[in-house]
């Protein structure tokens, strides 16, 4: 998490203050649960929650400087602030009962903040989207000119594939919202599986099927999946952008705010720094990903090899893709996009992209197949030569005429009925 | 795919006559759904199902030397062999169309081979969680000795995650189980959106949303993280064999067939080779995520950089993991478990697990938690170095007898109320 | 290794009949030394070799099946052959004796076979550097009209990249050019260090410092993290071919077979398909960065996770990069560049190029930089937005004018003054 | 960079402070060439050194606010403090020249500071393999007990590794000592070869050979290579920790502080959680290297997209990897080694693993390989069932009696014969 990719929001989340706040959440919830089971006295928890403790992250920091161990320094510090209820705190937990169910809530609570922010650059989307189903532009393959699309279906496109980016997120937050109060090796030693299953219920988490000493590990790798594949989502979108803004292109552009420099040399210059920017986030979430595949594999009922990746990892990664997700709405939002240079652009393939048209035309009236395909490929190789125009080219040519007559080929070149489907598809993403 | 690790079913799955065949699926699937919207003679695709066509992927190969273009390489070759009814086939269709809904016909095959192979080792792994539900064993983090778990309840943790794991390849399967008959660039340009659904209905798949030339490969990128995150959970699962083989432990074993040698130089050596080889492999199939997610930002509307990493992955990556889990099956099901063994390192630590239910007893009797704490370290720290039983150190403390009577501590030694909630924890694994 | 992908010469290398006789070379190799040691009776080796023997892979297959040891399994098939001195072959080695030294042998074989297709590319790269030194172009930032540059100095960086990335791998062949004849953990138990040393020394390898049972994995993942760099350079490379390719731009493209064609649908495209391809296949041979760098950590004296990920990458990584490099080398070589096409795109911008050098003349005359910068982005937007020449609005503009002459303007608006280091670049580059 | 995994010195290396400080650097070093050029007054750089200026990063994000660039906000600020002859610095470069300059500066610095503590882990290893250069060690592979080794061998081969891994850090140092003074796209449009190889000499750096806007990403992704080599070598070394730690094993274990705590459950616990924590760092370092890769393909002369990774990663993993040395450097110097626990895992064997020497002799005798092979391993495996000890065995076997008398087995089984050469091994490592 470094200060420029970091919204607010991930900043006080992923902030000491917070942790510790949810680590006492944990173990008041798991407390009161206890109290149900009559293994610690009525009133303990709402006895400490009554007292309404500020935790000292920095105290903490510096018993845990002689204890060495987190959980140790942070029950510590609250024995130290709420005194005698709180000896009862912890009974039988172990303190991965504490930091992964503490770890859930955390993370749940920043995939719902990724989330609320994918569902405004869904909206963002759809908006521009449905704004272009029907202006022209010439869809590219290979960086090549093909066929026509539109530029509402190439945003429709991005649209489709965010949400199911956004959806697969929420079907991850599901596996990591599970959290575990099952004692040291997952046994409820000193515990119970009704206890936990109403602690945690209270805090919003089922319980781990299994645990070892903690909550598996496939659950957050799955999310860190996830994620990954959101921001691959708006990495192609971001390179899109890029290729919509180049000089030759020039299509649509990040909107350039007033008092905005693109160069220290070239005061000319509009960059798509912002999508650039984009593509470079994606690298690093997507980095993630294996270091979270390996922290499955720890040994026994655990190690603790997991930890440091989770403490690096977890802030930076949705720090990052929340970061994304609000600059990809801004670029979407702010995207100018210019009509002109897309019906220039479209206009410079001469018509060839309706040879496809032409070549079914051929074949509808008998043609083998490669042969009517020679037959397009000759006027269109000419055409792409600077030899004429394909439509005038393909008129002139006795051995298409002899099969397709003018109105015919009038029809093949006919933009409207290539791209009836367009709002169509557009539709298709709104509602998916 | 090497054939050391390729099961004959995915050898043949993407074998060239396979894939070939699929198109030629793909293809008359197409047309009969062209021919019902009479934009083909009715009648083209049964005239060619008829012929029984057997295609040659060497004549194929031989054309495509000429064309550099393996889907007109194709069509070329099927019209030798099928003559005139074949050259209504691929009428409006992109070389993508047969190739993206190929391979969604050829993935969610290799995904169910998976699958099916997946159920084996869950099955595997429930038969032996619940033969030994109840065989005590000494449970370990930081591969040091904690409490006491069941060799069930282990395996029950493995038959878990290996549930998650092949309930996420079947989600992954709904995701590439779209194909795309949409053309050049996706519009529909010479074809409907309803000729697409029927077709596609007859194989068995649904339309991309919005198709650009391919389909989206975040949907293939989704299928290679549920892979990985499936060959993660065995690499779990090897580990801990790897660990319970070591000489020390000794607590099971891979079953040792006859004749095989473990050395060349050291007759006695019995190693746990498979769990290694599996180990390996996982890294492997892990490693198949990040090309899959670079895959997804195809410039514009597709370029051709995904298809090479997917002709490599897509086959290594699904038959090692089918691999994996016959490999992973044969594992479990043949392990051969120690209880003796068992029984003797559980022994080895004198009941220094039971520190946490002293500690208990000593802070529901009154104590402070750290002053529990202190009494209780101060008798294992004397047991570790040998200086004496726990349970008798702890008897001749006078701090802590003048809390505790020896009934109560007896009760905190008794093995068989540490572990009884095992038996539900394998249950619940089983029904999860 | 798949065939469309792999070059013949790999393909003979990774067989298992080349695996094989490595196999007896390394073993005659240390038979000869032992003979010299007084360990094995005189002539062994050279009665062996004299025997000629075709090794059959198929048996030795056969005989693994039962022994499940691949190296018992060879010995066995050899002393078939060979009969009794065969009984003196492997005296005190262990397996990873003969495999790694043997994985040593064929890895430096791989990368030569690369190195010296690394030399034909950057041949190739030279030549067409050399060619188009002084061509001019403009440069691009951020897809953007940048400051001219010309097409030679262009393909001199990648030149000088391809050269730094094949001066790695001929460092990483050094560290892989290790073998071990050390016996089962790497101490010498039934051998020495000298027998060991004169035995690589004849293999053209140096022994590893201190081996466990086997030679240290670090020294392989070195080895593909060189490769992985200079795929990456090929990936660069084929970017920026895909750029100069694509529509809107055209200044340079693939070369187009006679017969090839582009699309099924649209036969007037030419799409930059080996640029595309090299991009993708740079993403699998990166992708086996992390599992080599994974294979490092084994367990005490060695476990054989590593194996499998090197039976498996190490063949297609090799192969792939081998073929990556033919086929970059092609395309540097067919590379057909339009100079009209970089001219007439140099010219879209109006001089806009040329700002710089304005706004540093204003700064020499005396203006604060930023004062400079808006003078100069004022004619520049202007320009920009279609109102006018860059050099004719700057020279209407009373505040310019005020500090420059036109002759200083019409100076700084000399392409060839730019352009004057182009042939040093290109000289450095070839020299590097 | 996380404060728990954060030097003191990467902290402030990683400053905005410094980093700022180090583009002022840059910008002198560079006027101060271009006032030998006569592109600037003389005088003009020591002018501003003069001043001593205190850069306020505050303000410079509060311009970079509007201006959206950063060096545009640093130059301003630069000459809202400097006033006059601040206006000539930055004369003809380009931001990027500012920008790689000064990370190279950063970067060595990092690395620097890597090397420095990479030595310190280097001299602890040594010392340690020295001191136990001839502790006897089973020796395993596969975990299974092999042959012996010494605790100083092994030590010796993670100091091996680590000796390679921190020269290759070096070797990647000169590549990334390289800056750019070279204008907007490399060309030198208003400087000069000799400009910048004098500035830049002045750094210590040398120039890029052919530039394009910024120096080649190659370089740095070599840098991170390497890292995440050196990380490698550190995980290796950790995960032996561990196993040596774990219970059953006890021959060695990280020193234990006064007050630490295990755990919060199991006072009697000594986890090995140093060392399991460089195994967690391990694949964070290792992480960085895919995205690193990623960034070397840029666009044309380049695109922005390698910054935010950069931004993100640079610190990360430098500050990550000087605290793994750090921490691996302690855990070397405190581990614990206990020689009693190594005699008696070392026993348990029961000298099994002089079995190949015995075979030797059996070959030696004139046995065949094989037959040799199955009569150890008969004995082997009795004496692994438990029915009796291995050197009786084999003594009461006639078929080997036949061939070996009781003088020959002795010898086979003696243990300072095994290791005779393991001081020649730790010389070597020390000496490599």
């Amino acid at each position: 998490m470094i200060p420029r990719y970091t919204p607010r929001e991930f900043l006080e989340l992923w902030s000491d203050d917070t942790r510790y706040q949810t680590w006492l959440t944990v173990e008041l919830a798991a407390t009161e649960a206890m109290e149900k089971a009559g293994l610690v006295p009525a009133g303990t928890a709402s006895a400490i929650r009554a007292q309404s403790l500020t935790l000292s992250a920095a105290r903490i920091d510096e018993i845990e400087r002689t204890t060495r161990h987190d959980v140790i320094a942070f029950l510590t510090h609250v024995e130290e602030l709420a005194g005698e209820p709180a000896r009862w705190l912890h009974r039988g937990l172990t303190s991965s009962d504490v930091l992964d169910t503490s770890l859930a809530l955390l993370l749940t609570r920043a995939t719902d903040a990724i989330s609320q922010r994918a569902e405004a650059l869904i909206a963002a989307l759809a908006a521009r989207a449905k704004e272009h189903a029907k202006t022209p532009m010439i869809g590219r393959s290979h960086g090549i000119h093909a066929e026509p699309v539109t530029f509402g279906v190439a945003l429709a496109g991005h649209l489709a594939e965010v949400k199911r980016a956004a959806q697969r997120v929420k079907a991850a937050r599901a596996e990591v919202a599970v959290g575990k109060l099952a004692g040291a090796v997952g046994t409820y030693a000193h515990l119970t599986p009704q206890l936990e299953a109403e602690a945690l219920s209270a805090l919003g988490l089922t319980p781990e099927t299994v645990a070892t000493q903690v909550v598996a590990r496939d659950r957050h790798a799955a999310l860190f999946s996830a994620f990954a594949l959101l921001a691959a989502a708006i990495e192609r979108l971001a390179t899109n952008v890029r290729h919509w803004q180049r000089t030759e292109v020039a299509e649509a552009e990040e909107r350039f705010s007033q008092g905005q420099k693109g160069s220290s040399a070239m005061p000319h210059k509009r960059n798509p720094v912002l999508s650039e920017n984009l593509c470079g986030l994606a690298r690093v979430v997507r980095a993630a990903v294996t270091p979270a595949l390996e922290n499955i594999a720890l040994w026994h009922e655990r190690d603790i090899s997991h930890s440091s990746v989770e403490r690096m990892l977890a802030p930076d990664v949705t720090a990052t893709l929340g970061f994304m997700l609000e600059r990809a709405t801004q670029v979407v939002e702010g995207l100018v996009v210019y009509p002109e240079a897309l019906a220039r652009n479209l206009a410079k393939s001469g018509g060839l992209y309706f040879s496809e048209g032409v070549m079914l035309e051929l074949v509808g009236a008998g043609l083998p197949r490669q042969r009517a395909y020679e037959l397009v490929q000759r006027s269109a190789m000419r055409a792409w030569s600077g030899e004429g125009e394909f439509r005038v080219l393909l008129g002139a040519d006795p051995d298409v005429t002899a099969h397709l007559g003018p109105e015919v080929l009038d029809r093949c070149f006919d933009l409207s009925h290539t791209l009836r489907h367009a709002e169509l598809l557009v539709q298709r993403a709104i509602e998916a």
